[in-house]
């Protein structure tokens, strides 16, 4: 298995060789252990994935000051030979690419997204809601989108066949934990997805900008899949057309749309009261 | 009055010299410009900004693709004497100081926050909602805190006597022209500022993680004032007591709570239900 790069791999080893770093001058190159795991950053972050999953944790960075609060963290890696290391704010920085790394930086095996069928399967019965991502891209938005899901209990994030969305480390913390308590679950292509949901008794809504049923007045359906478009450009056009309703958040008009996080916040906040 | 500060004046005047700048090679340093006026970017922002006031545009850096989106301001700018300049890529990253320019930057006066007792007496009557930003202090936040008062048509953004918050760039260009459409107003001392509130009319409700009242099941007043809290340390606990009610957003508890941003949607949502 590719072992984590560590801060003094690359740029810090030449800055701080007196450290005495103890991995192997060898360790594979940043991107060769990208795709299994994610760097994660922010403590709620870390701390949720510790405590649903501990045993994806690869590797943990910390600052001194994390310690007392991370204490089930670093006993759980003495004990299954995890490696830590208290590290300066400087190293904490280059090792999440952030100044948001609130003390502490954790590599963890990433959760490949669950396909549609087996989802649904496991899925209960009654009243649920899952959230299509057609295009969502900023990291920011997509925490923000997992931190509000989680929230209000979503289900699941959808994601279209050849989307190449994923959990960042920024997303992440930004998710304050939220992105492990909602699973990513990958659609087959459109049509057999959108079929696939109607079978498990699912209605998609499409959100647009305007023109769209006011969302306040709707009567939302049991089993609800709001439909998600990109920033700016908004739903693919088929998509939309091939929805069981359209819906719209109404406004002032002053501005042309709400922010696609904060759209998902009221859209999710609708169906948790009950439509 | 003092100048803005051109492309060219600081690192850009060593690194392209050959490029002729006609400013002032005494052009003021850039904070002398910054308290009147504020460097803005980002389509939507900029066009809100001429919209609404025009004769506050004090300088234009466009690159040349949007010339036909702008061509109102462009008008505007020579009838006005207001200088503007088509700028490569580069230039307007390193204006903005972002790469989310979107290809529009522009020096505009700033507007200082109304005084309460002056925006109360211009206020309609009936139905108003505003903001009380107790400690929001990250741009992203506040811009979409603008965007989503803007689209839900809420009547102020309240700042405490003391806050130092006030609109950036970056906010600005997050609030996709909201910034414009919902003033900002200073708080004299809290005490006072309450009581001048519900002379006119409000309830302040605080807005509280946990242990207040069910927002969906609350029968909210006619003229409020939501409290919100800084991100991640909550309201004031003297502030929150001298409010009428106590609001939370009902979730699941997977995660604390939702960010600030995606909470004053929700929030705003809910008032402009009807309550």
């Amino acid at each position: 298995m590719p072992k984590p790069p560590s801060p003094w791999d690359k740029r810090g080893a030449r800055h701080r060789p007196e450290r005495g770093d103890r991995e192997p001058a060898s360790a594979p190159a940043r991107h060769a252990g990208a795709k299994a795991e994610l760097r994660m950053y922010g403590l709620n972050a870390v701390r949720a994935a510790f405590a649903r999953r501990p045993e994806a944790i690869r590797k943990v960075y910390l600052a001194e000051t994390r310690i007392p609060q991370l204490q089930p963290l670093l006993k759980w890696c003495v004990a299954h030979r995890i490696g830590y290391r208290v590290v300066d704010e400087g190293d904490l920085q280059k090792l999440a690419a952030s100044s948001h790394h609130e003390g502490v930086v954790a590599d963890v095996l990433r959760e490949e997204p669950l396909p549609l069928s087996a989802w649904l399967q496991g899925l209960p019965a009654g009243r649920q809601c899952a959230l299509w991502l057609d295009g969502v891209g900023n990291p920011h938005n997509l925490g923000a989108i997992l931190r509000a899901s989680a929230h209000f209990g979503a289900a699941a994030i959808l994601l279209p066949a050849h989307s190449t969305l994923a959990l960042s480390g920024a997303a992440a913390r930004v998710a304050e934990g939220g992105a492990e308590a909602v699973p990513f679950v990958r659609l087959p292509e459109a049509a057999t997805g959108i079929a696939q949901l109607r079978d498990a008794g699912f209605a998609l809504a499409a959100t647009v900008v305007g023109g769209g049923g006011d969302l306040f007045a709707a009567e939302l359906p049991e089993r609800l899949v709001y439909v998600l478009g990109a920033e700016g450009e908004g739903m693919d056009r088929e998509l939309a057309a091939a929805c069981d309703l359209r819906l719209s958040i109404p406004g002032s008009g002053a501005v042309e749309s709400l922010n696609v996080a904060s759209a998902t916040a009221v859209l999710l906040a609708q169906w948790a009261q009950g439509g």
